[in-house]
């Protein structure tokens, strides 16, 4: 049984759905170990603890950015967390943090990456003109929104869509997503080649051994 | 009757598509005027003779590119055309040209832009790790690979993929999407609202009306 760290800024829409899917034995292999926010009164927290499980606020304003990192690090190996997932949580991690969980911290971001990376992605597509979007469930490495990727979903982008509708549609694909990617992680059955993120059984031959 | 004008240098795979849809009468209200090459022995050349079409070599290798440029539109605009099909022209066009045809000049790149621009985009997508990629029909404007976006068509990238396999499901899409791109091009019912390309009936007030 893989233990889930979830860190949040907000409602944790995302954090909500992975419970649920767990609740329901939609994604079996894992359960939530703690939850964690930079925000003491993120509506996600309270939830949280509506739920049953550990739920902490280490506020990260006014601190410096490596001794909030070890306080939440510290408290991660406390309830000895295997994966991290990222579900709404808007502060920059360390490369120390990053480092302590190699491949293993996972964030979801509302677009098709590396197309419209950072914030704002929905607007940024729609100001663009793309004409579909979506979502990447991906590893975070020490660059944003950059890391390898699990999963994508593409969300069409309608004409009359505004920011808001558009916005909508794609968090209705994220619930989905995350929970799908965690599936592939705690499978064990994907490996990493290159960039790419491929079952075991679809991974081409090494380099070494290529023809 | 809108004359469109084909510009390729190699097969013209795109190019006999949209031959072949205006020939089945699924691309109405257009038809190809000529077709040019920068290179003399351009196979898609050849296909445009066969199919009885004004079919003309205008190298470009060792000619500046302003005299290039400039011998290229005086024979569009000798075939009176209207519209400009890019099909695998892989040369980049001069600023003057872009201005002879404002928003009538059409490309077709196989990636969802704005992610993957610039030459072997499959192969960029599948070193990414993107999970899905796929091709954009968009006016041409002064930046590579840039222009507003007409049309999108996403194609999943599988775990087993190759270059080869990749490219070959792409292509496929993108025979189809061109001659919807022109179709909507053709209609003059889309117009451009910022980078949007949008039906009339779904385009927003202006901003100066809007509440």
């Amino acid at each position: 049984m893989k233990r889930l760290g979830i860190l949040l800024s907000g409602r944790g829409s995302n954090f909500l759905a992975i419970a649920r899917a767990i609740r329901e034995q939609h994604l079996l292999g894992a359960k939530i170990a703690v939850v964690l926010s930079n925000v003491e009164d993120a509506p996600g927290l309270a939830s949280a603890r509506e739920l049953g499980l550990p739920a902490f606020a280490i506020p990260s304003a006014g601190r410096k950015r490596a001794d909030h990192d070890a306080e939440m690090l510290a408290r991660l190996h406390q309830h000895k967390v295997d994966l991290i997932c990222l579900a709404g949580y808007m502060r920059i991690i360390t490369p120390e943090f990053v480092r302590a969980f190699p491949n293993r911290i996972l964030n979801i971001h509302p677009s098709l990456l590396p197309a419209f990376p950072g914030l704002d992605a929905q607007r940024q597509a729609l100001e663009y003109g793309a004409k579909v979007s979506g979502c990447t469930v991906h590893f975070v490495d020490q660059e944003v929104d950059h890391g390898i990727i699990i999963l994508q979903k593409t969300v069409e982008v309608k004409e009359d869509d505004t920011v808001e509708t558009l916005s909508a549609r794609i968090l209705e694909h994220e619930h989905v997503a995350y929970s799908e990617a965690l599936a592939r992680v705690l499978s064990g059955e994907y490996i990493v080649q290159g960039r790419r993120y491929v079952h075991r059984d679809a991974a081409r031959p090494s380099r070494a051994t290529a023809r």
